[in-house]
């Protein structure tokens, strides 16, 4: 629901074909485009028609479902976070390897375009060195609908996974890639909801760089109040509505009416309204909490608008030209790869490297010990 | 100069003698306190009139000093941080224990309202366990004018001496005082001021709360945005005074020159007006950046004006009392220890292990490893 619009309404993509087990997805889908959606995902593999593949499935099945794409040839995009084990997100970027096919991790808030342009300025040297890299974000993360998994860490489930991908993918492309070092700790407060709720990790990196990256989605105190009350979707937010996603949640009786509240928010669902929704260009970028690195002649912190450049003497906010659709950066950023030929920042290996951090944090936080790393990655055009 | 009209309007309080080696510092005490004014620390402590003594002596003559005034029977206030070495405060806490007189340290931030109120609803338990901490700050601190000696960290020198003092005492209180093991990194970014001006810290605590600390002294993004820019001090500030500490420091040729104009901002210097600073009621608390605690049921945010209490579905602001003089909290403390024989909350065991939690930052930045920490203590009311 959240990619839709922008896949339905970006330049360069043309919505061919779906796979949903779903048939109220099926049926909306070949109204809204006029194409085949199929129940079977290798049926859509199979598609002659099919050029790429956006999978957003839970995931656990990210790992045989792009083995299946890329043997038959098809480019992907696959949500973040990549796979739930290295071994899973290593055997995917050697399947798409084989087949030559690409493979993009997304959308990930490390392709919002003030992630970009602040890594820009950092690659550049135009501030010096990267020092430290300080983000933190406080949300209601936990208290949305969830499927049960979504609850299990073991597959996949809770902030690290899913929320962690993108605080550590924005920390690594602000920080130079190579992350050397993990110490963290997790938190799982609420026991009916036993999975990581919040995390806070200390990173190290190759080049000397540090992050402190803080994360809650347990829906008290809301750092959107940092952005201006522009939330994550770069959408204004107000602020009374504090609250409102436990709410929804307090009077279900059990895990399956959560399940099934979760399914009617999905694409094709009874109530939902008919035809797409408009792609209306956005007012703001998505954001994704604090986000300030410090270099050795300014402070650069991210906002719902660019990039705000702290220096010695003077403090000035520095647009970022914002995409013609919400979240058209990871399209731009697919369809370079696919169509251009050009190497995608966000490829396999450099989700595999987010991944291997986000697993380094539960293992530090399990055993109380720093981690090491061993598969990092710098960004491709570093 | 900050403690000066502190001291001199708290109700339980009379100055009837100082110390100063500067003749134009007991000129302008003799005139404005028509009381003796001693060259010679010694003398001071044999001065019968005078029942305790606050210390703000650069950090490195704590030792000798609390030694010397112990041996003569006052109870004492000493500036954190308390001393420079493990070896040098606990030769302090054991000399005033053997004296049987109080030591009390301060001022610290550990002393504001909104931390003591803070501290207060978790050691009651009013939201459950906390859990974890989140506090960050960034100033200017090391563009205000120096002496050398606060340039070299050996000296106690550095951010993570004087303004770690501050931020991990907030944490120990907010956490439960007994800090496990400390993981941090440190930056020293302008090589014209060679010393820590930013650290970044993971610790964790006995009772399973995790803190993240995060301070720059370099003067560029300005963390009182998130106060609604009031100042450290209570004071509300003009944001478009940003690089002034800098540019102030800009046109000086040296370092004597800096330790110059450090002087003309003390007690006596010339230009300085004439009679004491009035002590108008403070209009906010100070504060010490961005402070959150996150317990079981509710995240606690500190502000200028008291505890904002994130819940399940409310938000609200708990304000604090306003001390009846700015930073008369700290004397509350002192007086309650000396005249009403209560246990003070900083006392010197509690900055020794604060103490130890800053030299454990400087050790785990380094060495790149965790340190484990062997001289904690848990508040004193706990």
């Amino acid at each position: 629901m959240l990619m839709l619009p922008t896949l339905a309404h970006h330049p360069r993509i043309q919505l061919v074909a779906c796979a949903d087990p779903r048939p109220e997805a099926r049926i909306r889908f070949t109204a809204d485009f006029d194409a085949p959606a199929y129940a079977d995902f290798g049926a859509l593999c199979d598609d002659k028609q099919v050029e790429a593949i956006y999978l957003a499935t839970p995931h656990q099945f990210h790992a045989a479902q792009v083995a299946r794409a890329a043997d038959s040839g098809k480019h992907l995009l696959v949500e973040k976070p990549l796979a739930v084990t290295l071994a899973e997100a290593a055997s995917m970027v050697e399947r798409a390897r084989a087949a030559g096919v690409r493979l993009v991790v997304g959308h990930s808030h490390g392709q919002d375009g003030p992630v970009l342009a602040a890594r820009r300025m950092i690659a550049a040297g135009e501030f010096g060195a990267v020092r430290m890299i300080t983000a933190l974000n406080f949300t209601d993360f936990l208290y949305r609908p969830r499927r049960p998994e979504e609850l299990d860490t073991a597959q996949g489930g809770g902030v690290v996974f899913s929320q962690g991908a993108h605080q550590v993918d924005v920390a690594r492309l602000l920080g130079g890639g190579l992350v050397r070092s993990v110490r963290a700790a997790t938190g799982a407060w609420d026991p009916a909801r036993p999975t990581e709720g919040a995390y806070t990790a200390f990173l190290t990196f190759e080049n000397g760089c540090v992050a402190s990256l803080t994360y809650s989605g347990y829906g008290r105190f809301d750092s959107d109040v940092f952005l201006d009350w522009v939330g994550e979707m770069g959408m204004p937010k107000d602020p009374a509505h504090h609250g409102t996603a436990r709410a929804a949640l307090s009077g279900l009786p059990d895990a399956a009416a959560e399940a099934a509240l979760k399914v009617t928010r999905t694409y094709g669902a009874p109530g939902q309204p008919p035809g797409l929704p408009p792609a209306a260009p956005p007012a703001f970028h998505n954001q994704f909490g604090l986000v300030i690195a410090s270099c050795d002649r300014a402070d650069l912190r991210l906002t719902a608008q660019g990039v705000e450049i702290h220096g010695d003497t003077t403090r000035l906010l520095r647009k970022t030209p914002l995409p013609a659709v919400p979240r058209g950066e990871v399209l731009d950023e697919l369809c370079a790869a696919v169509l251009d030929g050009a190497l995608p920042l966000h490829d396999g290996a450099w989700g595999m490297a987010t991944l291997e951090v986000c697993l380094a944090i539960l293992q530090s936080a399990r055993e109380g010990r720093e981690v090491a790393l061993h598969h990092q990655v710098a960004p491709k055009d570093d």
